[in-house]
């Protein structure tokens, strides 16, 4: 039995052995670390036994910096066998405290985990300390998870006799998907202590978990169906150290502070409307000034870089679709089809914008000296997401692609490739995304699912990995992520509250190509197929906006500000004065406006600053005789009273430098 | 009988009178001209007598000015009159040389006529000269329409009796629409003419008929099914002098040479696709180029001006449009719902963008202080042409309003009426559109069909009627043209090859915001409705982008063409000075390229003059040494050797006063 570890090296067993023994024989820090493993890419117990030929990697708990926090991310595998265990002893903890409480599914989440239960009576925010108390007791003991197997029928008739009937669908279900036999989690000893149908994979034990929170209660149904029983459904979550608890809690403190909803409800960014439809966005005039920006500011870059940009409709038959493969099989994630009333027609809302923008390539005979040939677009697509999925502008049903699709020869991939990596880290620079990490997502070399020559992949994969290298770009490769159609690069950037977001993206593609039948004459008059490029810095305008929303707390930087510069007459008697400084603002191409509401000064002050205007000029006497006005910054407050054209002077050098500087934390 | 005259004069008649006895009271000139009038709005023959209280207007010939031309346009209905008149002389005409010819149907249209007609033998442009030699001799005759009238059930047996199942057809059409009785024409004396079963009205005789043509055949259906019997349509025109006729085919001839669906296609400027569908069009990187250009040209006017601009999603819940009053009433004429698949919710593509403002104005409390609120939007709409009817980007399914909606009191609207109207007027200059005629649709005093107020109507009519009048505008006004919403205001253009087009369009709208509840917070604290405006001066762009085609030929003026400067270096040894002015022009801000192709430079001038981009550099040796570019303009063509710096300055005072004199006819 041969295990392959991950730096290659090769290891012969002839009995079954665990990835525990494998981490003790490796050296006594990775057994001290290790937590579970992945065999063969699927994750497992440490103490599962592995019996036949496996890549193993070994799963460990994130080392500790001298603030008590995880000193790198922890990887997901980590946090799944983390919070799957903490979701454990919670389900326990509360099955002590109340023990009419039927468990029915209790899955780890991105940021934590929960667990459906039945109960009639309920369970309030009150109750959360007696959980933790509980959970910390169950903790402390340092209990083992330890599996046990039955055959289906032995399982279900266990199940059946102790009548739950939910783990008993559970169990149903899982054979119905092909498991062989059913398996248990027991948290200590079987027939003495608390167990749960699971399908695991665990930590070792209870003691590996340090730093948990019950965080909410909720209702929720069997299987999302409302007609259906009845649950409360208790949030949790679970980090390696107390600091990074501490650090994610303070972090959803923050990110409530910011949550674009309600800031863009309270600064009139966006409105969703019930008679629209829900998950479709209505830009109000400050936050599509805000958009308009954005897309002028990248149309100008798209232009310096050599994009064409084209306009296409947002509808297409759906014989469109079914070339390039979107339909049906992405049917569920899209909007039915427009019938037509002859009954022969049908149409797509567009799900994306490329075959539209390969039928532009199509629409004429190419040749090599027209590639690369980018169009552009600020297309708009439509993606029927679940109602329960949809959050105000971040998961949507509608929205705006920054889309471009670059058609190429296969020696131009390089180049082109370079040139959209410095467009995208560009964009990300000029909102202050200074931390960004890139994950290269190559095939799986064994895999024979891909489309393409893989003489053109090989190439492609290296000259990638080659560009990120010249660029000094820090990056990961994840082998066998890349899409079927051809490798990928995504950009995740960090905001300021440390949340990640993925952004940007760059896919090659070698079968639309394929599909659509595409090709250019080449310089020696053959007929060739190009390559496509796909990419997207911002990805939709919709999440981008929110993005920003909550990087910003809705302060929007100088250049980007839907209103610039607000001037504020002390009184009635200089709201004359007021109007030519509003001209002079405007003139100098500001977005400006003048409060002559005869409010107090101290309440437009206010207003202003609630609106998150980035600069007040107050205006009285004194500034109407010497041509002065008196500045205000919404973070920095007062700076004193200036000549006019000093301060567009300046704001102007504010707007211009802008990206590098200004992010108001 | 009071007889009611456009003057306001007031004649009575004691006995049923003819307009034409009325024209003959009034003057001899005026009787010599009528050829028709109208009758409390319905078109008549001059010699049908009118036996009840009427407001006659005498429909007249046009007056020939000295270049034998029609002095001032005819009347939409004395043309309806010279065309019918014409379509039956070409049927008689036609029955005459094909005794087994069955006639069905043959109405006037807006540039002439048609006659569907039955007949084994196939007619071909060979016969058209035939044809007219017949036409002309019934013109020579002179002879009178006279109308005579059957009860349904004689006419339908003596229809019968001639066994054409076509006229029997319309016929009982006519009589189920509500006729009381069926009407003939006869060509001269009844029994011995030819006549043709005809709701009427028709010229007093057929020597009023100066000049025509046969124009084409073509093939049709009976009601367009095609599943039913074929036809020959044979289309012919008619015009009141020959001059006119000569000018109409002169213009159809330049038309043909501007078409803009081949220019389109030559100049890369858009593509329709099968695969995509009819009518949706694809604004390839030149057309879109032009088309951003367009829309950066409004938008600045637009913040000028002190819009707003909105996104909106391109759909919305069936729920909306039922509360706007757009479905189900129009559905003919929009796409059909998309059903989802819960059977529930429903949506339609949006076939205005009128309601999705709606909602953005009702997003938040709104006072007084907060209008005019003016939401822009450059919206896509979808609505469904037949296929029939698609033509080129004129007649599509899928297009982009440069729309507008002012919410405003009702204090507001003159103000922003005359803003509007000033737009308007300066966005056709700067296109050389400087003969524009402006219709003012009013409503019918009489009718009670009309949303709103009376007293706003009242007020808002004689209001836009006095904003013309301030600005010296020239315009019609249409009594009970008006949509029952609101007073509008339409603006036509000539372009510069005559042709008119309907652009621009302000209507005032008391209805939707009644229907959505719209209000506002007034000065006296109450709550009050705010009257909407919709305004779109271009319209559609794909309609305005191919009259622009049409205007300019292709050859768009150098502000908006999508490459504006070529360099072309004289041969490969000057491409090194050819990159170097074409970086000095990109620095500049022009649209330039550069054609490096090796071509001698012949072929060069060649291949920019089709794609008529606007001047072109060539450059040598002498160019290099010097720092100068051989300008040729397109249209001008060589224009000398000048300082590279000069040319970009001459430029650029192109650009920016193009509006004024840059058309290239």
């Amino acid at each position: 039995m041969r295990i392959t570890l991950p730096d290659g090296s090769i290891r012969e067993y002839s009995q079954p052995v665990t990835a525990g023994q494998i981490a003790a024989e490796i050296g006594p820090g990775l057994a001290k670390a290790a937590i579970g493993a992945k065999a063969n890419g699927q994750l497992v117990d440490l103490n599962r036994p592995i019996d036949r030929d496996a890549a193993v990697q070994i799963v460990t708990k994130p080392r500790v910096g001298k603030d008590g926090r995880s000193k790198d991310d922890p990887s997901p595998d980590a946090l799944y066998l983390l919070r799957h265990s903490c979701a454990h002893v919670m389900a326990e903890a509360i099955c002590r405290l109340w023990p009419a409480a039927q468990l029915a599914y209790g899955p780890p989440l991105e940021n934590g985990f929960y667990y459906d239960i039945s109960l009639d009576e309920p369970i309030s925010s009150q109750d959360f300390t007696r959980i933790e108390q509980e959970m910390a007791k169950i903790v402390a003991e340092d209990r083992p998870f330890k599996r046990y197997e039955l055959p289906p029928d032995q399982g279900l008739s266990k199940l059946q006799a102790e009548a739950n009937k939910y783990k008993v669908d559970n169990a149903r279900r899982a054979l119905e998907a092909g498991a062989g036999a059913l398996s248990w989690y027991v948290t200590g000893e079987r027939g003495r202590d608390w167990e749960d149908l699971c399908m695991g994979p665990h930590l070792p034990s209870t003691g590996h978990i340090s730093a948990f929170k019950v965080m909410s209660v909720a209702s929720s149904h069997w299987h999302g169906d409302v007609t259906s029983d009845r649950f409360q459904r208790v949030y949790g979550t679970a980090f390696f150290t107390q600091a990074d608890l501490d650090h994610h809690l303070k972090q959803l403190e923050e990110a409530k502070q910011r949550d674009h909803r309600v800031i863009g409800q309270k600064l009139g960014l966006f409105a969703i409307d019930e008679q629209v439809g829900q998950g479709l966005i209505l830009w109000k005039p400050r936050g599509a000034m805000v958009r308009t920006l954005l897309q002028e500011f990248l149309q100008k870059e798209l232009f310096r870089r050599g994009y064409e940009v084209v306009y296409t409709p947002h509808i297409g038959k759906i014989d469109l679709y079914k070339t390039s493969g979107h339909y049906p099989y992405y049917s569920d994630s899209q909007f039915p089809p427009i019938k037509m009333r002859n009954g022969e027609e049908e149409y797509l809302l567009k799900p994306m914008n490329c075959p539209h923008h390969i039928k532009i390539y199509a629409s004429e005979p190419r040749s090599y000296r027209d590639l690369p040939l980018r169009l552009a677009e600020f297309g708009t697509v439509y993606r029927f997401e679940q109602s329960g999925e949809l959050t105000g502008m971040t998961r949507v049903r509608g929205f705006t692609q920054d889309d471009a699709h670059i058609f190429c020869t296969p020696e131009q991939v390089k180049g082109e490739f370079r040139t959209t990596v410095e467009l995208v880290q560009f964009v990300f620079r000029r909102f202050g995304f200074d931390d960004v990490s890139i994950r290269l997502s190559l095939r799986d070399p064994g895999g024979d699912k891909y489309a393409g020559d893989p003489a053109l992949w090989d190439r492609a994969e290296s000259e990638l990995r080659d560009v990120l290298r010249e660029m000094n770009a820090s990056f990961t490769e994840e082998r066998g992520e890349a899409a079927f159609y051809g490798p990928k690069v995504d950009f995740i950037v960090r905001d300021v509250i440390g949340r990640k977001w993925q952004l940007g993206t760059v896919q090659l593609d070698y079968n639309l190509p394929q599909r659509f039948g595409l090709e250019y004459i080449g310089a020696d008059n053959q007929h060739h197929q190009p390559v496509m490029i796909h990419r997207a810095p911002f990805g939709s305008m919709e999440r981008f906006m929110a993005i920003l929303i909550e990087h910003y707390a809705g302060a929007f930087p100088l250049w980007i500000a839907p209103e610039q510069v607000r001037v504020l007459p002390i009184s009635d008697k200089f709201d004359a004065y007021g109007q030519r400084v509003l001209q002079a603002l405007r003139g100098a191409g500001f977005r400006a406006t003048l409060d002559d509401s005869g409010d107090r000064v101290q309440a437009k002050i206010r207003v202003a600053q609630e609106a998150k205007v980035p600069y007040m000029l107050v205006v009285g006497g004194r500034d109407e005789q010497a041509g002065t006005v008196a500045v205000r910054d919404r973070s920095r407050g007062d700076l004193g009273a200036m000549p006019l054209e000093r301060f567009i002077e300046q704001a102007r050098v504010e707007v211009e430098s802008c990206g590098e500087q200004c992010v108001t934390v």
